[in-house]
């Protein structure tokens, strides 16, 4: 397989684990700024032409696996891959955001529920095309859009 | 950052890189099997309640790394970032399939567009609430449904 390393950091208002959005729809306000790599500015031509981008990163604070943890939308265990935990093997997350503006490797976001200084690992255009689903079951998460905004994480997956 | 490593193998009728689906909406009468390492079968509890779910994946079979790639959708070239081309850093692709069941650590999905034999980074699920896109540009990609369900690899990104 592939050796991974960062291709960036993501620079973010949320200094602590606790008390952050849980994802981009609870964190409309909060603004991202991204630093790629400056071996890598090429690569981020015609990005700015997609209003959303995926960010696939490193949950870099987070140190331990579990296999079933109590995800913050519900009050009963699941398996890790069932939830969007950090604890999960690899520690990847993504994240869907708005795109701001591209100015060479900087790139700026809004939606952002990521801890400052996360390791990027990469940036994929959001494609509607590709990407939308048109009816999907959601399983055990059943909560609304209104406890989603406003649900805030706590030191659990630490 | 942390070791990253594969947690399981996607199986998949498409031996060879050329003559592809280029996505999911393209795959959809192709079915997968993937067979996550024996370890993490308690990590896949409650996953068979979500109808769609994402494969990370490691784009096993490309070497390359290039900053500006012509994509299979487009007859210019653009920033890699700015596509879901291989050749990117780190080489790590995302693909939203139907989740058809699971059976202990055998997951059996739909719409399979990866090489057979893809190691699998991670399964999250595809939560509608966190993960739909109102209104979104796509920048370039301007192809139609028709055509990207139609469109079939060839050999560029090897």
């Amino acid at each position: 397989m592939h050796d991974i390393n960062p291709i960036g950091i993501i620079y973010s208002p949320h200094k602590s684990i606790e008390d952050m959005p849980i994802q981009p729809k609870g964190a409309s306000d909060y603004t991202g700024h991204i630093i790629v790599d400056e071996k890598y500015v090429d690569g981020l031509q015609d990005l700015d032409g997609f209003s959303h981008i995926y960010l696939l990163y490193s949950f870099h604070n987070t140190t331990r696996t579990e296999l079933l943890v109590t995800p913050f939308m519900d009050n009963q265990t699941r398996g890790v891959f069932a939830t969007r935990s950090p604890l999960r093997p690899n520690h990847i997350g993504i994240s869907i955001v708005k795109l701001k503006k591209v100015v060479r490797n900087n790139v700026y976001v809004e939606g952002v529920d990521v801890l400052d200084g996360t390791p990027l690992l990469d940036i994929k255009p959001y494609i509607e095309k590709f990407d939308a689903v048109k009816e999907s079951d959601s399983g055990w998460l059943q909560a609304s859009n209104e406890e989603i905004r406003k649900k805030r994480s706590d030191k659990r997956f630490r």
